[in-house]
């Protein structure tokens, strides 16, 4: 199933993308389940808003496909290199990501993105699955420039807008083998399939929920495949994710 | 004004702490004032708790004394040093600190913490001040060779239990000149004084702020003076900030 959040001019709302439609949902599926209303509405006449507002972790893993751990220098430790966005950073499907100014190039990272469904903590790899509500996709903008001058990653790529996920979630996809393609103003940047990472979904979430306990909503970014990564404000950033769906965000200068 | 969260036995409340008692507020002062409630309680018969969950940020400031920053070997930007611990890693006053197998040497870093009390978005030096609700005092409990071995922070420094604050806020401190010690098992390990940061409380404030939203309870640790830092399982870290208190956890091995 195909679990949207959105809004038709109210509060946001969930629902389940049928064809053109959505079927509307009576709560937030991760907590209330799947019970639908009897009200349906033409997908056109939403807004689709970031399907999940993790209330306390944006997980992301670096350097998680050789290409792109390649590009960066072969750094990083062999275990999963974590670092965190702050959940202020997460925007929906076509919000746009805002480029402040003077912070020099900005890149994209399309990402496969876990949407953690129940408490996890010491989660073994075989179990992960139970732990999971669905994948989305997402965008783990970055200022490669202030990453290097920082050290630490929290800032390069922690700006408000600098995490947009969507278009949806997906909660039956199989995330070992999925075609992952960025694009900007439709010219392909990045190309990789999921069966290139480094660490397996199931072995990330037994790694991230042995350090921290994963709550229902937080998500982790899986990391980005190689290509090229610049764009700049005016143009669009689209990620396409076999089986999810595709995210596409303006970028725009913020003062 | 002292300001408490606790529990005696029901749901976590909060109160002003009135000499040996606490005075009971109506709510959390952050959203609901300071009106109290007939009901005095002594303080002898209450579990202080963490004085505020984070609902979006753990912002660390990184280097922000001259001799921890000589000690870490004078690296990092000389614009304030930015990561983020997740809000699973909070807890409180007395909570144990758990430290994970295999992780090498453990630090403590005893810091002073902004607690933000108003939505802050490029808020300016000279106005932070009305945008931070008060201090506590906190531990940036660090994983030294996780740190090394990964380059990033946030899994050296974001085990749950790694960020320890309390026991109380104080919403009256002039936070330019305040004494910083800290103890492992009553011995003196690392000392300092606010006066002494390279980038001032207001500096934080301003620079944090234009590169993310602070919400009200994010809370900001300001960095630790220099000293030195290890402790193991079975010792207590006893942090006391001059005008705030004492924050004292024992640290516990987990598996």
């Amino acid at each position: 199933m195909k679990i949207a959040r959105f809004s038709n001019g109210g509060d946001p709302r969930f629902g389940i993308v049928d064809g053109d439609e959505i079927v509307v949902l009576t709560g937030d599926p991760m907590f209330s389940g799947f019970d639908t209303t009897e009200e349906r509405i033409p997908l056109a006449e939403v807004r689709l808003l970031a399907p999940v507002i993790p209330r306390s972790k944006v997980v992301c893993i670096g350097l998680n496909y050789a290409e792109h751990k390649a590009d960066m220098g072969d750094v990083g430790p062999s275990t999963p290199l974590m670092f965190l966005k702050p959940n202020t950073a997460v925007v929906g499907p076509g919000d746009a990501i805002q480029l402040p100014p003077n912070v020099g190039k900005i890149v994209h990272e399309g990402e496969l993105v876990i949407v953690i469904g129940k408490i996890a903590k010491q989660v073994k790899a075989e179990n992960a699955a139970d732990y999971i509500f669905g994948y989305t996709v997402g965008n783990d903008v970055s200022a490669r420039d202030l990453m290097v001058s920082d050290g630490q990653w929290a800032r390069a790529k922690g700006y408000d807008t600098f995490a947009p996920i969507g278009p949806v979630i997906e909660t039956e996809l199989d995330p070992g083998n999925v075609e992952i393609t960025t694009f900007v103003d439709g010219e392909q940047r990045r190309h990789g399939n999921t069966s290139q990472m480094l660490h397996s979904v199931a072995e990330i979430v037994a790694f991230a929920s042995d350090v921290w306990t994963l709550l229902p909503g937080d998500i982790i970014m899986t990391g980005t495949p190689g290509g090229l990564g610049g764009f700049v404000a005016g143009q669009t950033v689209d990620i396409t994710i076999e089986g999810v769906g595709t995210l596409s965000n303006p970028a725009r200068a913020r003062s």
